[in-house]
């Protein structure tokens, strides 16, 4: 049994990994942390886990952390979580971090996007991109796990079989993205109640979103040379769940099938990809990934225009975040990659 | 032409009356207050608005409202309004109020609901009820309207036609109110934001709601002895409307037709009630008044048990606020009764 | 490992047995059947399941299910069931009906509320109902499982605490739900698509629901008298989830400590029912028990009228349909209670 | 008065003609045709427009409509349309057609994307593309009006001001719609009803939408020159609005005034267009749109790539179906372009 705390347990994605971490047979939950929780019962906060937790929160103090935890899960905002990460690993423990602290490997980058400059930069170095269809070598035993963000996610994973192959040689990626009201996390915000934004259908930080960034940088990777993509959030009117229609044109005309072989070759073995034809199901939608790990990619040709689209549907709260933390943390403890996420899609939801 | 001022103007009840009187043909919309908003344009807040008004909000004073309003509607907390109202009409303005101030006649038994003294017992007596199916006549010429809550007007308006007769002799009513989420109001709290409301099906004050008050009382007029009643809110998921389903026991076999002409003879006339039967839309549903200021009437009974429910849907901001506000403005200043208010409802919405 | 068919595997109740089988360690499915869906893949119309089964949908044929199965779920409409249960117990295998056909005991009372003669009168006296709150020494070993309807779950379990004991002496219970879209089934119909049922608020059968008939036979039972219940169920804005309001008067002044220690120990050490009280989370609300078997059971007392509601949330497909019948399922093959049912309920969704 | 029929009166545009012209102060509706609903009133169908009506639906016959009208709504299927329009022409009403059978000029064109040889090639060219922002002389007088469809409406009214300018030289426009139920009609369909809609996001026609080849026409006559451009619909959970995200990439650096001034004087003065900008509503969102004729503009530019998205928001069923009919009635009437479109948007809705 490995031992886990969560820091910054009272969010959605801190809710998500209690909800995972409490049917997951390899751990012990031992030290969940909220400032503003603690010494209250978690069901205060999270309602669903009535019943699944006889601890309660507690406010969180680096010290006291020290022989509780093997693994420490750190779900907290953008640089809060760069506080403790470089003392919890000094102290010996796995640390996942499911900001967007250490995800970006260039300090010149994350100050760009982030406007600082890293403390840390040799941990930038050190930190392994937590998408394990990716970096599943890297994750062998990593000990500090850069969670993606829900975004990248998404538009990474519609791209990743693209940019791989010479399908494209335009650099022109747009990563049109739908997004549910669960990525605004739990805390009530202006146009995030309900009268606002039940219907809404609103593009925000549309003058370019952070997560291309860390898009970008792994998109790069795989292409052996520059990627540039822009991400286009919306925010619409669905609690779980994330598209990304990752538009593009290929240089000359490829068929359903030839792209088809590309994405199967791309994800092959892969255990959380799922790749959508069919007449009646053409393309992914996240409804159907809802509560699961899964990211259902697909994608549809116009030939008039040789224009490709990318789809990729995935559930924000699960591979956009606790799930595939969840997921990463398997692989570097060596346990079955999908214990703790066998669930399937809730539908409907 | 009426001069107009709204004085609370930035709320969802603020905003629709805004939105009927930019369509009123004998308003001149003068003023509109907002502390938060002060200077700002109207539009910043309702951008359904923009386009419509071409002042801007202004914070309130009650000296220089002085020459701009004939008529001042109040959209502003409860025990806020209490504090202008007596002024304005002292400086011989019309007040209508859509805060719970001046709806009960009884200084006891607001004492009993709102928990202080009432500051003006006697302004309690001069208000009249602005419910026009039950106060017409007295409505012409008031100077001090008092507009009825939402679910108190749901509740009242199932039920109005049944204390009337002698259909129960049982004191025994449940209104089982389910109501939008634009009936909490434009400001995020806890629990309103979308990702928790949506979905939801939430019970909310269920040991005793407010309007019961303003209910009992208008009840008891009609019935001509004392009516308690029982209102049990719960939140559900739609963004406008509240259905009241108000349960009670016939004192004997009572049939359809029994019901219907009694409702029928009731509201005979009444031009925002409709009575809804048949085969494909049985039972009033909110959905159907989006935006219009009906009230839609309908009844199921349940012949092995004598028991009969009373349906009433509304637009909880229209029949159920500004909408009824309006109507009430135009009887007291001799307008058409439909001024403003008709736009059939959206569907589908 | 017990082998399982599932008989009707195409619609939500069939899909739900089918995503909790697929988790289930103790069971085996062999096979699925569709009549319209006969030789397509399971995902094609559960595409949430997509990757799970390996089998297809079979056209059902009493013959072959032969050696096939250990028990068999029938997920069929009411009247159709009741065609192959006696067969497939004289077959010797175990049946689990998610319909109608054998909830109630009283051939009698079959006939008043679903117009036919009930064919197998004897099987009526065998089948148990199959609440495990209620029956839980019954079903070891049942053969015949009625399992029971919705409605009538919610109705019940916020009930029976309260007609076990003497708080109320009258006979006047109104068991208001709201329920939402997926207890109306995977088929399109008029007035179930989106544009119509989104922010409908809306009766159904208000003149008497079905479902009045078990819920009478069960609490009857618990009363040691005739109960008499209305259920007048509404249709709202979810997808998941229904919420039975069962108001009542009570007999005398009450406690809220009262009324919790009745319900405390109605259901003491019941796996699946949990208690809810506070100020945060003061009733229960369906959204907070999705995707899992828990029915959440609350209750408000409003004490001028010595009026109580009993509130229970329960996810329609799980607690009130599939969730419930593998509860059923467990107990009857000595399987842990739990099993296949242990994924905390999902939130936000 | 002008005599107005409504031909296919029973889907939701024909509803919401009917919603409108309820209004108009300058029609009588004398006929309502519904094959399926003959005889039956039209709130059985509508129940939002009961007590606005007291004719019932009518069976279709060209010979009845005689001397009932002065102009005819068709609001009709596809290839429906086409068989009525030359006859009520040649008998010397006016023809308004929601349809896409006359809004092609060249019949190759429709014949590539409708399938089929266009009967009448001659109507093609005399009828007049619906769209008062562009073709507002020639609706004065205009006999037959093809009115443009949704989709059609958002993409071009978001692209009109870039390819009348030199902003961009790249022929790849990407029209990422996002749409609402009510977009799917009135009648339930294999996936569209509440439960498996609610929450999706679901790309469709993602190979090719149909309303490209309008789009391409009326953007190639503004640009003076071929433009292509992809629609990419997703269905949202809403129940109204469109939003089209038209992604492009600029030929060199433009700046936010740049942009705004070219999108300005495009739509200098035209009645129903609204352009988005500043800090709390960025961008446009047909949420503030919803049951108004408003089309709101805006804009995203990511500097760093030189992307630029124009956003284009409306309510799918009035500036995207009857009222954008209703605005080239008005005009083509000579009575106020607003006539029947006064209300503001709804909000919250």
């Amino acid at each position: 049994m490995v031992k886990v705390a969560v820091i910054g347990g009272s969010g959605y994605t801190g809710g998500e990994l209690l909800r995972l971490l409490a049917i997951h047979r390899d751990v012990e939950v031992t030290l969940v942390t909220s400032r503003e929780y603690a010494g209250k019962p978690i069901s205060l906060v999270h309602p669903n886990l009535k019943g699944f937790y006889n601890i309660n929160f507690s406010d969180f103090s680096i010290d006291k952390i020290g022989n509780k935890a093997d693994t420490v899960f750190l779900s907290l905002p953008h640089k809060v979580s760069m506080n403790y990460a470089p003392k919890l690993l000094e102290m010996g423990m796995q640390v996942i971090d499911l900001s967007a602290d250490f995800r970006l490997k260039d300090p010149e980058v994350y100050k760009k996007w982030y406007g600082i400059e890293h403390p840390y930069p040799d941990l930038l170095k050190k930190s392994v991109y937590g998408m394990p269809e990716l970096h599943y070598e890297e994750l062998k035993n990593a000990k500090l796990i850069a969670s993606p963000g829900c975004n990248a996610t998404a538009t990474i994973l519609a791209l990743a079989p693209i940019v791989s192959s010479n399908i494209t040689d335009d650099n022109r990626f747009i990563s049109d993205v739908k997004v549910s009201s669960s990525e605004g996390g739990a805390k009530p915000k202006e146009g995030s109640q309900h009268s606002e934004r039940a219907n809404a259908i609103r593009p925000y930080e549309a003058t370019g979103h952070r997560h291309a960034a860390e898009a970008e940088q792994e998109l790069s990777i795989i292409a052996g040379k520059q990627i540039k993509v822009s991400i286009v959030p919306h925010a619409v009117s669905s609690i779980r769940g994330a598209l990304s229609s990752a538009h593009l044109w290929m240089s000359q005309s490829y068929s359903e099938m030839d792209i088809w072989k590309k994405v199967a070759e791309f994800y092959r073995g892969k255990k959380f990809i799922r790749i959508i034809r069919g007449n009646v199901h053409p393309y992914p939608d996240p409804k159907y990934v809802i509560g699961s790990n899964f990211a259902d990619i697909g994608f549809a040709i116009e030939e008039r225009l040789n224009r490709l689209t990318m789809f990729s549907a995935i559930d924000n709260l699960m591979k956009g975040a606790a799930g595939q933390a969840i997921q990463s943390f398997n692989i570097s403890n060596k346990f079955e990659e999908e214990e703790g996420l066998k669930t399937p899609p809730l539908r409907p939801a």
